[in-house]
């Protein structure tokens, strides 16, 4: 779980697995610690930026993941992502923002990565972030 | 899982289904693929037209999930709905919306149709949806 | 569940426990059925008075849980929560809102309230209160 280039979360945990389902919490467009861009998807923010930061939102909830799990654990399937896109009034293409985080899914994790998700527009988010998407997945012991 | 009025989704599924616990992906109020109306609830939605977009909701996270599940498989309990309702400055009865999807979930399932739940009032939608709601369910083989 | 200062919900639960999982409805900040304040955080409401209805809120949801537990069964964990801001155009801080709440939940439960979470700032929320949060917990029986 170390990861020298984020503080350590104190009040909560990036993760929390119980009976096989682990609860990644959401995560926002940081690289190293720093958030990679802010502001209201189709004001500020394109679309297809848009889509790159939600890119790195589920590659966060992936490697949080990762990290969380003990030896000899694995992800045995994406459950369920959420993905909250702040919008500027009028933005309705929050799904084609959320393809980007669905199509890495499935290409890093095969049939692994099909998952159930919901694509929702909010007026903010932390750090004036433009995406923000926390993931349910089913996890479990190898071999 | 075959619906010949929506496309299949291909980046993510309807449902999926994991120890007997069904994440249903959050669903806009289509029939027949077709959004039934547009706007935000409090503005160009009224309340009124706003509860029949959430039964249309609810009826499409129940159909998705009877698609889903299979031979002698049947719902045992609703576990929790979340209702997104795209709210004008100043609505604030997203309780209101939300009933019509939980009076017709007590309808049609009795006591098993008995849930938690949240509403909230988002910025946008996708498509300008005015009602997204998501659902996670209780699943086992009956007999 | 008997609690005379709430009408009691009838068309939806506070709580449903499955499988050792319980899903808590979203929670405003009530006291005795009374909403403690209104309005949006970053406006008309502080980010202090928004911590305070954050606590309330959490609060809330540990209290419908304990009523809902039989008989010798515990919350074992808190495993997630979603706090639901309502924040003003520009109050990106919905983090130091939530704050309020793990706080509580470390404070009150020990290892047993850590925890996974989303903080996320939506348009309105029911009744204009400025905070709503929602809680999954394990639970089972003790010993």
């Amino acid at each position: 779980m170390a990861d020298p280039t984020q503080p350590p979360p104190t009040l909560f945990l990036p993760v929390i697995i119980h009976q096989g389902v682990a609860y990644v919490s959401g995560q926002l467009p940081r690289v190293e610690g720093q958030l990679q861009l802010t502001g209201k998807v189709g004001a500020e923010v394109s679309t297809a930026d848009a889509r790159d930061a939600a890119r790195i939102c589920i590659e966060n909830c992936l490697s949080r993941l990762t990290a969380a799990l003990g030896e000899g654990v694995e992800i045995t399937h994406i459950l369920k992502i959420t993905g909250f896109i702040a919008s500027a009034p009028g933005f309705n293409n929050q799904g084609a923002v959320l393809d980007a985080a669905s199509e890495l899914l499935l290409a890093r994790l095969g049939d692994a990565g099909t998952h159930a998700r919901s694509a929702i527009g909010v007026a903010e988010l932390p750090f004036n972030a433009p995406v923000e998407i926390e993931m349910v997945a089913a996890v479990s012991n190898i071999g």
